[in-house]
């Protein structure tokens, strides 16, 4: 497991998702294409999924790779490991199989579920690693949603007396969560070496969820749209917000402007979260239509919100919240209200209640105004990478630059050291520069992000070959497609003498951000 | 303190009420009578009461007794508490000075706080009790709050800038409150022998938020109206969960059913917590008018409401919903929703989130429909009793009977044995029998609740003289009357000539209340 647990998580709680199918049997959990599960359905489908994957030999300790799309699939798997105690390790699809299989070692995943659209890579990935075990997830799950005729699928949900079976009496046989268990494992990568497995535990997503109640509100109107992956905790957490609060959840397999501008419309949905790139998308699908007040909030993490995409959004009516979360926060951490979203342009708010937020110098904190690192305290933090020690006083210093000014508004300066933020997806700079450097023709490379006006950030390569060597920009770039996933793919490679360095010889990324 | 706190509560968080402070400086957190504070002033008169509590001599372990109405003062010792580390020893103001005087010093309490209303039975306690220090309310606050001139008080709080100090910078330097602190320690009676102390720790009240916000929802709009007396958990924990959510709080000195209709119709008050008392009282001043739909929760505890008063409220558009809690479970631990108000009638609903229930019966747990009795157990749920050990695995035996249908909703079928519940508060017969008893010409004693339908229930002795002895029943009644609060003391005094006992001597209750 992951190390010493915070106190916040020695804490047990009732089975969330059993909870709530007791006491809200009928109302609709999950919506995903033309499916809608009631309460009481998904917790029978996630116990039909517990127990296939108890007949494949998943033991409660396992880790459990996920490669998998956004669908039922999906939400029934981290539902299932809530329950059964097993830890997810959901992957990134959009990975080359050389960065899967590292992640799937680190992490020690004896078990890898895949989807349709995922099979070859996950055959690929079972080729190579030993002793990994491939479960279709169809297989898994079959059973688990009971055909249209039957009694679980709920097409209309409203009706008190729907079909499925009476709900088991919540007395205190409840199954339990303890908060400490670990949940989710999600790659990150830092400014040097390789991605580092971020451990989230129950607790980290439950504080989390309490901490985003306590700041947006929880009705019982709500309807939650999920648009970004499964995979990265923006959209992870909407399912356990979902279930937390008892709101369902509208679940979409991908990111389509005009589908989500429909489900906003016509669906009811009150809230979604997005990074700024889709926004701007919605946006322009729209043109002037304003959007219906029934819509009350729409979390833009992924980066900050381009001045002019923000004051199109506001005009139209758009609630738009400013959010600053990583991975290893669970999610958001620190959010802006959108009454504050002009007179504070450019801030990413104020912490949420669970979080402490400090800006460090030199061991010391910043006076307002001064730039420094933000750090991040509480329960929905993670208590450190695996492999490595826990946090000094579970403080996580996030290598992300910021100030906050004289009222306690959080500005983010800096996205850790020099990371690119393309489209919402992070693009560390060593992760490709040690792609480039494994070419043989190549002696020194450095990669900085440049703006861009539909992405925010491309990656840009900048190259000094080795004496002699002789090689062409699309070779290079045809050795990066393979290894890595297409939207950390240099959009350019740019030939150079020589590379920024300090006289230690450390690479000044800036610079190369300057020299352009 | 408390004995050994449960594993949730060995967690902290910054301080709720700086927090709130910090984030929403200018948001109204408290409104009673002409005064509204925003919570940055509210913030500032809690520093200035843990100052002035300072100077008196008060230290973070302390117990400090209140005599206090509901009203500012109280307020800010409540917050000033969980800041400091004090708990409060919150006293029923209608009670008798020999009834004071014993949790006075059953608590331990070496400071009582009073206010101009209870001066006289303060200085009567401080003359009894050795040691017991008193203390002003209006002193301590003195300074607390700011002259209307002055720059804290927000009578208009809604512009964003606000003549309020610019508010403290939300660094990690923010207070951090423990959840282990013990807050609070109000008495209840049980069955037998004298009252006994509950204490609360700060994590109880903030799980009982917590679970009461994943039910009802939590809203931006949401203000919360307290016409309970604050010595009781029902209106104490609104002020927990004002702070918790970032809802304004509108206090009421005392109930006034036309104040409480004003306040829905003209003060935005979305939530309210009665007695099925009060219920009739406010439908009765209002006539044949609905109320708005602004006002979406009427929580009704202290006992069943009647089917007719039921009907009567859900006509007129109120969203009734029924509840049961105890002190023990700080406040609401089973709720049932509007919507099942009258498939459901009579029932008090499903468990909160957090809240585990159970019907036990010799060791087993009761089948649907079997009565036994209700146990709780949650992070909500007192760890057990003063001066006794905890309880063991968390359980708390409620002394309620009860039992759960086939879907899981609770039937209170009797509130602990034989208690009688007159108005919303709990008369315990065997405390009533004790004082009868202790009269030179009663021989036996038996309270029983009989129905009223003004109050619900109401008590009434049946008494056996001494052989020879004579005793009118208004001599009773007076000896009554200078030893219990008003609302314990007999309506009736029935003489007999025995008693209904079991074989083995025990006082048959129920066949008192069968008799009349």
């Amino acid at each position: 497991m992951t190390g010493a647990a915070s106190p916040a998580d020695a804490l047990q709680l009732p089975d969330w998702l059993a909870h709530r199918a007791a006491t809200l049997p009928h109302r609709p959990a999950l919506m995903a294409s033309a499916t809608t599960l009631s309460y009481s359905a998904l917790d029978a489908a996630v116990d039909a999924v517990v127990a296939g994957l108890q007949r494949q030999g998943v033991r409660p300790a396992d880790r459990v790779a996920l490669l998998l799309g956004n669908g039922l699939d999906f939400a029934y798997l981290v539902h299932a490991a809530a329950r059964f105690g097993f830890a997810i390790v959901p992957l990134n699809t959009r990975l080359t199989a050389p960065e899967l299989a590292y992640q799937v070692e680190d992490a020690g995943a004896r078990f890898l579920v895949h989807d349709g659209p995922n099979h070859a890579p996950a055959d690929a990935l079972a080729a190579a690693a030993r002793e990994l075990k491939l479960l279709s997830a169809r297989t898994l799950a079959s059973g688990a949603v009971p055909e249209p005729e039957g009694a679980g699928l709920v097409r209309d949900p409203s009706p008190p007396e729907a079909r499925w079976p009476r709900p088991p009496i919540p007395t205190g046989g409840f199954r339990r969560l303890g908060l400490s268990s670990l949940h989710t494992i999600v790659y990150t990568s830092g400014t040097t070496g390789p991605p580092k497995g971020v451990p989230l535990s129950l607790g980290n997503h439950w504080w989390a969820a309490i901490g985003s109640a306590l700041n947006l509100g929880v009705s019982p109107e709500d309807r939650m749209l999920v648009c970004l992956p499964l995979y990265h905790v923006g959209g992870l957490s909407a399912l356990f917000r979902g279930v937390i609060y008892g709101s369902p959840v509208v679940l979409h397999e991908e990111f389509d402007a005009s589908a989500v501008n429909r489900a906003i419309d016509d669906e009811g949905v009150t809230m979604v979260s997005v990074v700024a790139l889709m926004l701007r998308r919605m946006l322009d699908e729209r043109g002037e239509r304003p959007y219906p007040a029934s819509l009350r909030s729409v979390l833009v993490g992924g980066g900050p919100v381009p001045e002019t995409l923000l004051r199109q959004a506001l005009a139209c009516g758009l609630p738009v919240l400013q959010t600053y979360g990583l991975t290893e926060s669970a999610s958001q951490a620190v959010t802006l209200s959108p009454e504050d979203a002009l007179r504070k342009l450019g801030s990413a708010g104020k912490p949420l209640l669970p979080v402490q937020l400090r800006v460090m110098i030199d061991n010391r904190e910043a006076e307002p105004g001064e730039v420094g690192e933000i750090c991040l305290r509480g329960p929905s933090i993670t208590s450190g990478y695996l492999g490595e020690p826990n946090l000094p006083d579970g403080w996580l210093p996030t290598g992300d630059l910021g100030w906050l000014d004289e009222e306690g508004y959080l500005y983010v300066s800096d996205r850790r050291d020099d990371l690119i933020i393309s489209g919402g997806e992070n693009v560390y700079p060593a992760e490709v520069e040690a792609v480039l450097l494994a070419h043989p023709s190549v002696e020194e490379a450095g990669v900085a992000g440049l703006p861009d006006p539909e992405w925010g950030q491309v990656p840009v390569a900048f190259v000094k070959l080795r004496s002699g060597a002789s090689a062409l920009a699309p070779e290079l770039l045809t050795f990066c497609e393979t290894r890595l996933a297409r939207y950390k793919v240099p959009r350019q490679i740019r030939f150079v003498e020589s590379l920024p360095r300090t006289s230690s010889g450390k690479l000044l990324r800036r610079l190369l951000r300057g020299e352009q």
